[in-house]
């Protein structure tokens, strides 16, 4: 089947719903093994309880264990066949968050104190190991015999997260980062894992190499999309829809991909913005704000806006013909095509 | 056989040695793997490299991969298909040095800067993280149909090492810690990886699960019982030997197991150390040599010291008795006894 997906009324945020609501009960009794402390943390940050004790009005869209199920059913299984890898890549996700929001500095993640910031560094690496390990220890206790396939993919898909998270920090010592640097950045910090959650259902499925290669492309470009949209927004996004402050990643100065690209291929307008990032302003955060639309206002007359939006869109189209050379249901096709529109049109 | 190890002439110190030349090439292979920024903290970590660039002295004792290797021949296989189980552990000991010397602040270990305060807190924390995944990578790759089963009981003894950790952090608040909540810490901290380390390498040879519990028994007991010894060594220890200042856990008022002892159970002399434990001192190291002399002497008064060194001998025959009751080849067995006895007979 090359000639795309067939078109059908596919609501990704009902996917994702149901999706997220399949593998909570899993996940819930993943954490509840977890040491006392590292379980009120987990807890707490993945937004099931609050600080009071409270119900917590519940975390993240889950994208990438909603990834993980339909892999299993992409390779023709029960999505329950993918469980175990939709909860050991969440938790992983959750691992990376808990330890990039300590050295990013970061107080707060959609609208809540971070755990760092709640119970202090030693609380915020503890619980991220633990959940790492834990991650590993449901993936391995998945009684399927490529139980140990997955988990090694997973190992070395958290070397890239690692790689990505370390470039990103050196690079902000950098002023000469280019953009296919910032590109091998974003593919380890967010490609890598959206790639095995897409593939990982499959090889738990004991799904064919070809098709768990395919859906690991697509969820690699998607990833990169993903990534590009979630920069645009990091300028453009309304602060009441990212939860950050409005213009977040400018005021931070950060050398995400449309200010790189802009710097680079921006002309005039480049060279005025990098300037601005190289010079040696008062220390913290820029919260000047006319002086940070005048830089937003660089970045998009230097190009960084429309080639990202471009680029996005093509990533995405990259992804989707990853999944038009492979075999798989109609439903699942259909279903990873719509999350990934969804997750790539939101606004920006 | 019941009788007891036949007595050899096993020159544990050779043990060693050879074993860290063993495993050697495999860990410099795993660790040339990871990312530049992880691969240079990691090299400089394990004594390859000093800061100049100049060939590092080496490392630690390696005690965990001798461990795994003799754990391959106790059940009849080469010591090479131990190899991948002690990398992994070596791995896994390292990533939680990274980790601890940060969470507790340490700024040397065996008289080098440690990796946090040379490149900082991200540092250390991404290198610890990579050592944790390659640790499963290499495991997962050891080719052994059981290395799935090996990295499942390796992620659960990362969970045991934080529940550890956490309590280790968690009681430095709290001036009312048992005795038996401190000996399930250092299970945790210190007695479940040499577990998992004298267990891992009958695990990937496929050995009978009668054996491998007996060998995980064999390393908890010692695990604990070398615990034991390093609070000894951490009050009467000889500074040229441990690496340590004199008094060392004492200068920061550690809750060890010989003072947690002397407090529940050493009469008068336990109550005044108790008084000196809770009292607001200033804040930071104690550092009045003649003070921390005389709180050692009360630890010594109030039976730390003896019931320390009693615990210590128990815990290695409960150690050697697990070994006892095991069926496997003598040398094998003569080393792991060999080894226990030069680990827990350190000068105290």
């Amino acid at each position: 089947m090359t000639g795309g997906p067939r078109t059908e009324p596919i609501d990704a945020r009902a996917v994702l719903g149901r999706c997220r609501d399949a593998v909570a009960p899993a996940l819930r009794a993943a954490v509840a093994r977890l040491d006392p402390a590292s379980r009120e943390q987990a807890t707490y940050h993945l937004g099931w309880t609050e600080l009071d004790g409270r119900p917590g009005a519940g975390g993240g869209k889950a994208v990438r264990p909603a990834l993980a199920l339909i892999s299993a059913a992409a390779a023709g299984a029960p999505i329950a066949a993918g469980l175990p890898g939709a909860v050991a890549v969440e938790l992983v996700h959750n691992f990376s968050l808990l330890h990039d929001d300590l050295m990013d500095g970061d107080t707060e993640r959609r609208h809540r104190r971070t755990v760092w910031a709640q119970w202090g560094a030693a609380a915020a690496i503890l619980t991220g190991d633990a959940l790492l390990a834990l991650a590993h220890e449901v993936l391995l206790e998945a009684g399927s015999p490529d139980a140990a396939e997955a988990a090694r993919l997973l190992a070395a898909t958290v070397r890239e997260l690692i790689r990505g998270q370390a470039e990103d920090v050196a690079f902000e010592q950098r002023d000469d980062v280019t953009v296919s640097e910032c590109l091998a950045m974003a593919a380890g910090k967010t490609g890598s894992l959206l790639a095995t959650s897409a593939a990982v259902g499959s090889i738990l499925a004991g799904g064919p190499a070809g098709l768990t290669a395919a859906l690991h492309g697509y969820g690699a470009e998607l990833g990169m999309a993903f990534q590009l949209v979630d920069d645009l927004l990091g300028i453009w996004g309304d602060p009441a829809v990212t939860g950050k402050p409005v213009l977040s990643d400018l005021r931070s100065r950060k050398m995400s991909l449309p200010v790189t690209y802009a710097v680079h291929h921006g002309g005039a307008a480049g060279r005025e913005l990098a300037r601005w990032l190289a010079a040696p302003g008062p220390a913290g955060e820029v919260t000047d704000e006319p002086q940070l639309r005048r830089i937003a206002a660089l970045v998009e007359d230097g190009g960084g806006r429309d080639w990202a939006a471009a680029e996005a869109r093509r990533r995405m189209a990259l992804a989707e013909k990853a999944l038009a050379g492979a075999e798989l249901p109609d439903r699942p096709r259909a279903e990873l095509v719509a999350l990934g529109r969804y997750l790539v049109d939101r606004e920006f």
